[in-house]
């Protein structure tokens, strides 16, 4: 799928609000270290002032003026799949694409390494912990990314809790659907204590914790010394959740190594070479630490 | 005009058939040398399939991804004119733009670097020669830059000849109307015996000479030693007319710096940095030594 090995690569980032992406950061060192010319632009749709529906002219843009490929995030995701030539299997899986890569025959091709990313950090960060109950907060985009990631990974069942109800049904449907009956099912937050309390881990996949929306996602009292708990959010990289879970001796997965690694795949995407995902991973402790507000 | 210096350039060059432009390797390999993140892409309209009308689209969608700039070429200098937001004085004057820079506001501004550039060349390659009468054979695009450069220099009087009557009274009149009555004057190649014969130079703006249409544009026997010469064709820098001077023992001027100048004017307003004319020189001696037809 990644296009030949050659010597200039151009890429960018459509969303709203993509002012802060380490994304550039990230790619653009890596691509120094690499030796390659490496130019990473913002595409923030509030700044042009233009709707989510607009990234299907977006892309073809970039496909016309010379861009190798795009990451996409929200509220485009979903979006853009009607624009795009074809689907690699877990962007078609999960209905949303991150990154679009351009063939050197001019085909529009969608992927999505926030699926693979998150599976990436979570085999290297948390490889040997049980995965037969697993809770997930949340059922947003970035909750069913790290589902599929979840359920991809070999967990037996993922319960996906959301204050939308509804959200938390529809994305167990389309999981089951996916990976066959059972492996999921939608919770409301009452359920919580009765849910961790037999539970082998915790995903967390709402933007409670960011430095914009500080605090625990739950009440810390649900936490307990059983449970591993894996985190989304990486600004702050140590969030109240870890923090707390950390005291309390749980194994913790902080959310850098998901956005490192949906990087590392979308660099070998988008260029055809191999991202040293160790550098990457230094890179976002100094980014994040960097630019997170201090807890 | 020039941006603010910033720490990455996005640029690019809209036209038809510039496949073979030296453009990206001149920008690039002084950007390289400055130390910045500088990236040219080749966007054509050829390639693309869309007709020359389209660079208005193009050019906006450039602006909306993130370009710092554009070179335009043929067959787009004049169309683009209607989409941009103003113009510098000497793409004013002439009716064509070969750069755009996307100021910080948003505003794309057209500049003329043909002009400036040829300019640039011929002060520096021909400091001390007479300007009283000049022939230019070639009314085209690149004939109506060099001849505004010409006038801008303190020609006297620039005697424009080309095959298409018409076009270079056209060109004459609209010479005149910027730099005042009688500086310009059309006339068909039946009369250059006579007008060379009392000249001071010859500016040379056709094609022919081009690794593509070798040969003399006009008859060897036509020069004589008090001509000094001066070329616009730098593919391959040295053609066959400025071969046949030289060894009449005219001062001569070969197209190179007429396409490195435009190139240092380009970069200078794309990043606001002085890039260094004499290096950019002996990269277009390598790069178009390199691709030139052997004579």
């Amino acid at each position: 799928m990644a296009k030949d090995a050659k010597d200039s690569y151009l890429v960018g980032l459509i969303g709203s609000g993509i002012g802060p992406s380490l994304s550039p950061a990230l790619h653009q060192r890596e691509a120094d270290r690499q030796g390659l010319r490496y130019l990473y632009r913002l595409i923030d749709i509030d700044t042009l002032r233009v709707p989510p529906e607009a990234v299907g002219d977006l892309v073809r843009a970039a496909r016309d003026l010379g861009f190798d490929g795009l990451n996409i995030t929200h509220p485009c995701k979903q979006l853009v799949i009607e624009h795009l030539d074809a689907l690699a299997p877990q962007a078609e899986a999960l209905g949303a694409v991150n990154t679009v890569v351009f063939e050197d025959d001019g085909r529009a091709v969608g992927h999505n390494t926030d699926v693979t990313g998150f599976a990436a950090s979570f085999a290297r960060g948390l490889p040997d912990v049980a995965l037969e109950r697993v809770v997930q907060l949340g059922a947003g985009g970035a909750g069913a990314a790290v589902a599929h990631a979840m359920l991809t990974l070999g967990a037996e069942r993922v319960t996906v809790v959301d204050a939308l109800s509804d959200r938390a049904a529809d994305l167990a449907a389309a999981l089951n659907r996916h990976f066959g009956a059972g492996r999921a099912v939608g919770a409301a937050p009452d359920a919580l204590p009765a849910l961790l309390g037999r539970a082998d881990g915790l995903v967390h996949a709402t933007p409670t914790g960011m430095a914009a929306h500080p605090g625990l996602p739950l009440a810390a009292e649900l936490l307990h010394p059983g449970l591993w708990v894996a985190e989304v959010v990486y600004r702050p990289l140590e969030t109240e959740l870890l923090r707390t879970a950390g005291q309390l001796g749980c194994a913790t997965l902080d959310g850098g190594g998901m956005a490192v690694f949906q990087a590392v795949d979308a660099f070998r995407l988008f260029t055809g070479r191999e991202p040293d995902s160790a550098r990457m991973l230094a890179d976002i402790a100094e980014l994040a630490g960097a630019v997170g507000t201090p807890s």
